[in-house]
């Protein structure tokens, strides 16, 4: 897995804009969300090169409908924060 | 798929309302539906062709019992925002 | 499926005494209840003749023991709106 | 199902403490618990005969350790009354 | 069952905390826990004789690291309380 | 089972990131984590020798993106404490 990228908003609605604002932004993959958290946070979590995970959570800013309430790049992540995000998105494998 | 819809309101009720209204409104079909992010809040995902959608996402907003907290349109999601959307209506498929 | 009737409480204790309070009004039937939307808000769906939906739902804000915090009556019910319906109440069918 | 008594406290150790004196007050049975509603509330429904259930939800109103949020006895549930408790009961069934 | 002995507090950290702090203070076992309602409340079930639960739940409120927002002891747990716990436990059941 | 260090952070954003921190500060492992409590609170367990579960769990307070909400580190876990650590992580297991 290359860098991951992360942005917090609230409501699934913001969500999927975000998500959407990120992809045609740069070339990034939707990898896993959460969203049972309460207060309504959802997480989007994306994946692709480091320019691509950082211009995309940049764009989330600046251009989503919806304030982004937190947002991370991790460029290099540790093969235990690649196994989290893996755990989380592996409920969504098989499904499509 | 084509246009995505997006409203959300505060609770069951509220969804349902502007499930039909926006049914009743223009040609849209019910995608899927998110209702535990805490709060109450609920968000339903309708498609169709742009037209329809926004003609319905408006209708929710004028006529529906509640007033809607967000909503969006989504004229030509990309194709990582539909693989998330799908993602979430998977779990209704095979239900009826 | 016939018209629609809902009623939104707090509580489990408030939802169950609505639902028995709208069947012993009228000839409506239980459909589905959601209940984890944050809250504490619980949501009952009933189906019914218009007017018996009607008066079941009017008869619950009138003498249910707990305050209605939001309540519809959809006469006639959009196909997509029953589907949404219907996939709630998939959850409970085989349970009994 | 003879009657039905509810009570509503906050939180799990509210809630086995009122199941408890409930069930020492007089001759009633535990149906079913629903405690993901939010708001760290908790819903215990027990059934008996109509002045068993009478006293068992009074007696959690007078001893148990924390206040009851909401109560009820419903002396003759509607079926349709009793379907949805046991619908929420039948998650319970053949657990032990 | 013996004793039941029952802690609530505010998050995971505080709930592993003074589960640790009850077994190493008197000879109690882990019954079950419930962590989904709301509020970020966790509920900690142990069992044993009746002094060694209530030597782990003074404990605990003594010594944990967190505020013990609701505590109990029920030194003679009815069937149906017992019924109950073990749903809730039973749940965990052949994990390990 | 060795040491267990724990952080709770708000959001899966901070959550994941301060994962991240504490694996590239010392040789610990990722156990398991929570994200159902409501509140937006998230829980991550690690694992590893004393001294690098005590380093992990300083560096995420220290280098960490979001506040840590609270923190522990239980050097010899009892085993009841490590069972119920375990069933948490038990719903993980197989699934990468």
């Amino acid at each position: 897995m290359k860098a991951l990228g992360f942005i917090e908003v609230s409501g699934v609605v913001a969500a999927v804009d975000a998500l959407d604002v990120m992809c045609k932004s740069s070339n990034v993959e939707f990898v896993t969300w959460e969203r049972k958290l309460g207060g309504r946070m959802v997480t989007v979590i994306v994946t692709g090169t480091v320019s691509d995970v950082t211009e995309a959570v940049e764009c989330a800013k600046r251009n989503a409908q919806a304030p982004v309430m937190a947002s991370n790049v991790i460029p290099n992540p540790h093969d235990e924060t690649v196994r989290m995000v893996k755990l989380s998105a592996s409920r969504l494998v098989g499904k499509l």
